[in-house]
């Protein structure tokens, strides 16, 4: 099976990382095909750059239903960007990063804390807690305030600070799993768990695995009601291109770009 | 003041519909500045739609806070699309047409039904209610089942079914107070309050009223925390124009555009 | 237009300062009617005071409603007393200061922190939030151990313990607004916003707003249900002025009083 | 012990029923006071008559403790008015048949109903099911639009329409337990329960066990925070009777009265 | 009436002092008897022995409506274990130790706190407290780490730990009434209730009391729904003497043991 | 890597369509080991007999521990039974079916039924997916009145009444996905979903992936806290042998059988 991962921003070292990480854990004969928007920001720290991020994403998916016979995707950034949006444009199922870990986190422990980057986008995390019905397992969020693409430069303290805002975690809020809060954490997975001595859980290699099930147990999005496909319509100005043809069929020479 | 009304579709008639009810309601010495975006869908009817009215609207706050001198914004579409991204952009307050109309519903009655057009949006209405804390006040979302852009046409039975999905809610939800589901529905808020005997609210109208009240108190976005201005950085690609300036001052040569 | 601000306690310096905030920020041409009831305690700090203004309050809706034709209330007391009965009398909103002052901080910020006087009022604003939905939004409510009339007197400590208090909520409570929990308050509002650099909201000024809006708006308090007048009966004892006449017309010679 | 039942209304009649239907369930030694007040509403069937039944209420709890040496005391409305002013002059424990009956009702089946006199009563029933976290077990508040006093009258339809109510609740709502949302139909409740082969709650006795069962455990009102006796203050106009006095030990010449 | 109260571990010296404390509140008439099941484990500390506390719980179960003539039964372990399944088999009301002093401290106070054995059982607790509807009373879950048995050891320092964590619990939880966590602590409820001057609340005595309320008020466990008599079926193995005969009038020969 | 799929119930037919099922599904290398216990009921219907299946599936889970090299568990029965108390004894992880279903259809839709056999055993379902924070996307939980063992008969009319249910779920409940109640359904999965044209989700097959997933990304259940092996006691009577050993490192020669 092919599953895309999309790194919604456009950093395109991290996107390499997010990619590998999701190959280490795909399955014998599964395709991973990462992928940055051709638009947007170089990272996802704000309403504003999550909201802008979007777009690529969509043209990402539609692609993907287009051309390149993807069966699931992972939208690979913790705030899950447009995922209803891309649920409406996709056949198959589309898993967000936050989506899947916390899922995940409830299914072997009692309590998580997410750790994220800036302190400002804690409301975002605990408002998908919400979204997702895992609030009830979400102990907390912690910032570390370390903006994104730090985790990108090698010199950066980054792991260290990851890290001892972990043992915090523990120590204060009786969590008993850890959920990394963005892609760019990705390969510090292992190291962490190791060092804390519990479940530790990537959202990227979660996805992955998720997008892998629902493909083998052959279920999709349902196209019943609210993630149908969108009706088609005229855009305009710089979007027009965004428009959709009338095909309910999905075929090849859908306008989408 | 001056309040900027945007409507996130392109439809110009229904912009100026919008406009013209917000003028009808506002306070003498307030200037209503209604527009659509210069890109993105003609109506707002999925998830898609509403993640692609995002830029456009981005844009109109952007240009509002440059050069146009605006005390407050109005987001004239029900799904209430971007308003956290527009709240982190803006100095003065940014208002919701479902978040305004849901509050005051919850003021002058204890349970309301929401009516819009097409059923696929019932989700966006009721995430919203409860991303308000209305829920506990929201019997019941219904749809007309009636494309936006039929609320347009004079000649569709737009106005009966309307009416007709209203009586059903009082008969059948226990409500005391209808919440009109869609900015093209502004127009109709008087006749159908006239012909049902109860309250009905249009969120333009009641959006407009609010904006004017947060800046007659001095009320402004919070900039503490998760609705400050965002970090600056690199866009790149076709929103590379997005990419915000470093001057948290907000000064009159940034270059969001 | 006409708006009747009832202080439910019997303190009338308080009133006098009440009505004071509330014509700072009247539009032209709202004549704002500030009173005490004629009965009832002299500041409200257990669930017994607030019980028992609650008479008081009652018969300045009725009057309200009988000869002062009076376009919408507001109930100046944090703890909304008697907000719902008073909603059954009056055909005009009745809007509580605390459903005001959380209803818009929910639109300014993404939490805000209740500072009010004595602790044990804290359940009844807590209860408030949620009633109004508000407690999605509210950080904490905490208290200055102020009782109420200590804010009435020159040369009290108030004015710092309540700043101390509010940089507390904001140093522990992650907030982004603080809310003012006491009527008697009022008058800091100005002077804490520019002390603490976020907004702070007076709940008179905020249902002021509201209650004008509502009035521009055509809204008045739906009839059908839950707040549809009383039933008229007999009245026994002390009490027996307070029986409903029978003229669901509200006519001039109704008995209330 | 002493328990003393309040029925908040002044009808004597349903205040006689209340006080028999308690003294057939209380433990031998356990002497019933079953009263009304001096001053209120007839019946209690909105939120003004509740507002109004609230000072005479309180009046006969300041008596019980100041000089009937009352152990525990029933508030005997469904719409338990005033229960937490009358916690705070309480020594003792205070139940009201609400509270009592949906608490009962959740330890002996999976889903009760309540079904009570007026719709425009409903709100508050489901009100108090919340604030007592008693909503999750209570499938649906039905009425019968029966006037409170239609329960007293020898020749009125009011039992057979009651069970018809109820029969409908076992039908449509899954339920498997009956309250009975008045207290002015205790005397029903036995009837009712052979009648519908489900267990049927009568708040009024449900209470006295409970009032009983907290006098017996040596369990009182905690005087800890938010239901402390009030701080004394002056009360002033018709209700300057109402002042606390500064014991704090409620000595016998305490001036409520 | 007959009252059986059962600690579900195997622990004698703990039932006697159960036993005890339940006859110490009991009417007179009232016969406890007082019983530990003939098989499980000696203390129940996690999820693993409170699932396993429950076959002979239920063995208690059936031979108290086979042959006993029990009219009401209480689960004496703050785990509230087999509690729904324990109902299903009795005709009489079945009470949980947890959920009675719970639901009595929202009676006699607005926020309480357990005080319980070890940490690796407060979730169990906080389970309990979401299902009975009293998380929203319920401040905090502590513990002691404590081991159950050493409850039973006469000179551990057992009682003094659990008073100083209802210390911490009064001064850091705004907590009103202490809710002891343990069948073990039913003796140390008096002494705690002096020492801190707040209303402690163990659920033996609490159970007991409601069990007797129920019967005399004629409540059984209702047999329409969830808690109807389980449908008899063949059981193997070691458990085969658990399958339940085809008498749904519980005949004296019926085969549970 | 070894997924241990235990069927609660003591029925061998249904074992094997489980595990047929299941292998199915799994991905090459994967073996499954389908077991029912060796004590317990036939089928499980009541919360007795889900109490009762529990022994002789935490026998099961201890075996595959001390002997049989598990990497991960199912508990096929859709009540869950014993979740927790076999996530501590597991090293790896434990996934219920009910569990599983309700997470993946929160991932294809908006909204899921569940429906099931017996109408008694809707309130676990219900109770489940609260406790999983799935109830938010569970429209509702539908029963067919079907004894589960009719599921094994091959004359019965099963298939057709679970369709017919089903398709009442789409056309009543808003739903855009369905899951099945019971692990005896999982060989209906393929059929309904092609008659139905939805997504219809079988937790045998769901929880299957899920226990791949997490082996394969390391994750294995928490042992920090609540879900950590339990603390070693003897256990007296019939289950002397479910005592634990005192080995926290999980020996061979432990003595759980």
């Amino acid at each position: 099976m092919r599953i895309k991962i999309i790194n919604p921003n456009t950093t395109q070292s991290m996107t390499d990382k997010i990619g590998a990480c999701a190959r280490a854990v795909a399955r014998p004969g599964t395709e991973i095909v990462a992928v940055s928007p051709a638009m947007g920001p170089v990272s996802i720290e704000s309403h504003y750059d999550e909201a802008l991020a979007v777009p690529g994403l969509l043209q990402e998916i539609a692609k993907g239903e287009r051309e390149e016979g993807i069966d699931a995707y992972v939208i690979a950034c913790f705030g899950d960007p447009g995922l209803k949006a891309a649920r409406e444009l996709a056949r198959g199922p589309v898993i967000g990063i936050a989506e899947a870990a916390m899922h995940l986190a409830s299914m072997i422990g009692t309590r998580f804390s997410v750790v994220t980057t800036l302190a400002r986008t804690i409301g975002q995390a605990e408002h998908l807690a919400e979204a997702y019905g895992m609030d009830r397992f979400c102990a907390r969020v912690r910032a570390c305030e370390l903006p994104v693409l730090e985790l990108e430069e090698p010199g950066s303290q980054a792991r260290e600070r990851i890290a001892a805002e972990c043992r915090r975690a523990l120590d204060e809020d009786g969590s008993d799993v850890i959920v990394l809060g963005c892609a760019g954490m990705a390969d510090l997975c292992e190291h962490l768990s190791h060092l804390l001595g519990v479940p530790v859980i990537d959202g990227v290699a979660a996805a992955t695995q998720l997008a892998e099930s629902l493909v083998t147990l052959g279920l999709r999005t349902s196209k019943r009601g609210e993630l149908a496909r969108p009706v088609p319509k005229p855009y305009t100005g710089a979007l027009a291109g965004f428009a959709l043809g009338d095909n309910s069929g999905h075929a090849p020479h859908e306008e989408i770009r």
